[in-house]
């Protein structure tokens, strides 16, 4: 791997010069020192509160949250407002995720309605939105504080990205530039996964001036969110926290057709859950994993997935080796378990890796020097796994499953490597 | 983690010494070196042909293969040849699994055929089994000239568990002793996984010369496997190779009821089981994940799973962490998945690890001092995780999750954490 030049200045600067932000959404920033009681060390760590806030009162708001059977704190009263449809500011913080921690709903909703009450927002229209370790307790009284005076620590989206981090490798913002007859949308993540100790959370925050209502924004946005966010994996667990809120306060007039919508939210979304892999703390490659030629998409996502999952893949992607065996095992267990009435025909499957196919009728069709030209695809392919601050070009692997139906769309997921970094990462201890 | 003394020779010299090996077995071992073509540097390797062989001809016998969809060769003779119940000679090589190569399965029979005449058994009494790289082919002229003279190099039940290692840490092997109104069981593994690139097999072979007719042996033992060896869990996947053989030839002229017989092979396999999770390449604790208070034993199994395979929990464990935030989030992430109805009260569930409950009522309790409490306790259990040649005495992390069902048994689960180790032994490149 190759050490390429990284200049995180640099590239936040460019993101400010270029970053397109709807009309009437305003980004705030501060941060605040505190000492967790449920820690056996006492020295203070820090949390960043960040919040957006829509001036619009017309603003309607859609957000897909986790399915986990545990959901967090703030997912439970975000479950409770997000009916109403008018979120119109959000709460964030970086370092406690208020995941059954005692007090934790009560904790939710006093930062929530505190955040609202300060912007002049109804308080049915906030949410508290948080990452970070599961178990502690947020620290209300602080947070209030900063909640108070948070109108003067007015920021632009850019530095609210950079606010939500936790150990992301950069901040991941995205955007679609408006024109006369097209609205701007603009989206902001977090993680998800290979990150610290229990901030295994994907947050993403979508803005748009868009005029949209609700029930068609809620159908397109959760049809964006399942085919980006939904197909992508890092350490396969979804976390108690998981939102990503999609806010259109209709500030540019302009109603676009669903299809217009989709094909303005869908780029966006796609790009920042691919960088969401690609960020992740330890990755080296991201391995984009097509499964073709199965009928049912639902069974070829999970294939796919399990696929992806597989640590013996994800191990030998990272070494550089083109341990194409690991495939075809990995999607044996795969159709095991997912498909018991062996309704995909197995001995149909080819394997191709970077373009070339290496397996077809039931065996591998590899030499010596197929294995060398993989080997060398996936060295030059590898990013840098500790390089912090900016994006890397680099680091995509192709690998398509080809199975035999002609009436079958295709399916695309991306997954992460498994690193050394990456048991570093999750070995330490919280801190 | 305290360097425990560990001398191998000494340590075999032991099991040596007090093996214990039905009458009417005999074990053989060789070796030989070889230059794979499908690779591209070409030093030769070197791979170990070990056999058993029962000398009498009432042997019968039944075995438990993988249900991966893509079964390597020898997985495909070997079913086509048990359903006769009386095989009684295998052969195995540990270097070349013999999975999707192109003239595998001709390859598997002609060198179980080979191996079959040259012991006087039947060629439908012979397996060829083989754990190793996938998509290789078996160097097969020099394995029938190995086998040609195999009867030369008889040696012992020990000798043959360390035969069929790959990268274990040590040979594995244990025994009922029998007595006079009770037969001896013997069993040996290796495997399964977090070792070299493409060996994540488990292969188990046990004998006995207990009278058993074989519809009774075939009853007993999947009710065992499928309790011990299918309880464990190392990097989630099942491989294209897995077989676990029992071969009972009757010498002791003792014929056991059916729980006579299971009390005979249970403590055998569940002590091997465990086993195979504690010598894992890289691994330093053992999690054994109890679920209790579930109605569903097989929902109560697939919770333990999800929960054992998590790597956000592997790599707590391996850090020494008491992140029981992440057996949380794992936890409900696999009831979203599998209890989609929502059968399982969630409400109900109570976390403890190392005996102390942290969780209940839906929220955790915890304070510095417990945590420090968990934190050395996961310290004080922690096993070198290089040292090999010996099996080390510690390493168990008791985690348990309880529901309320009342009516309900209680599933226990064996699986790794997930350390530097491991990615190192998987993503070097196959040598």
């Amino acid at each position: 791997m190759d050490q390429r030049a990284c200049d995180p200045a640099e590239y936040v600067r460019d993101l400010r010069k270029r970053a397109c932000v709807p009309e009437g959404f305003r980004f705030f920033s501060d941060s605040l020192t505190f000492v967790p009681p449920e820690r056996p060390a006492s020295e203070p760590l820090t949390m960043n509160v960040a919040g957006i806030v829509s001036d619009r009162t017309e603003t309607r708001s859609v957000a897909v949250t986790t399915r986990n059977r545990f959901p967090g704190a703030p997912i439970r009263l975000a479950r409770e407002r997000l009916p109403g449809g008018t979120i119109s500011g959000v709460i964030v913080n970086n370092r406690v995720a208020n995941v059954a921690a005692p007090t934790g709903y009560d904790d939710a909703r006093t930062v929530a309605d505190a955040f609202a009450q300060r912007f002049g927002i109804s308080s049915e229209a906030a949410l508290s939105i948080s990452t970070g370790v599961i178990g502690w307790s947020l620290p209300v009284s602080a947070m209030l504080e900063r909640i108070d005076r948070l109108n003067a620590h007015e920021t632009d989206a850019v530095a609210f990205s950079e606010a939500i981090m936790t150990t992301d490798r950069y901040p991941k913002i995205a955007w679609h530039r408006g024109s006369a007859g097209s609205p701007t949308v603009l989206g902001v993540v977090k993680g998800a996964g290979m990150i610290e100790p229990n901030l295994a959370t994907m947050l993403g925050f979508f803005v748009t001036d868009a005029v949209v209502p609700r029930d068609r924004l809620d159908r397109v946005f959760r049809r964006v969110v399942d085919d980006t966010f939904n197909a992508i994996s890092v350490d396969s667990d979804q976390s108690t926290s998981d939102i990503v809120l999609i806010m259109a306060n209709g500030a540019s007039g302009v109603e676009p057709t669903d299809s217009e919508l989709e094909s303005l939210v869908r780029p966006v979304a796609q790009s920042l859950a691919v960088d969401i892999v690609r960020n992740g703390e330890g990755t080296a490659h991201v391995i984009e994993l097509t499964v073709a030629g199965v009928a049912d998409g639902v069974l070829a996502r999970t294939i796919a997935k399990s696929v992806i999952n597989s640590p013996l893949v994800k191990t030998a992607v990272y070494g550089n080796d083109p341990n194409v065996g690991r495939i075809l095992a990995a999607c044996g267990d795969a159709l095991d378990r997912a498909d018991p009435d062996g309704t995909v025909a197995a001995d149909e499957l080819r394997i191709s890796l970077f373009g070339i196919e290496v397996f077809r009728d039931g065996a591998f069709h590899l030499d010596g020097s197929t294995e060398k030209r993989l080997s060398d695809a996936l060295q030059r392919a590898a990013m840098d796994p500790v390089l912090r601050g900016c994006p890397q070009e680099t680091g995509t692997v192709p690998i398509i499953l080809t199975f035999g139906a002609a009436e079958a769309s295709t399916v695309t997921v991306y997954g992460s490597d498994l690193s050394y970094e990456y048991v570093r990462e999750n070995a330490d201890y919280r801190s």
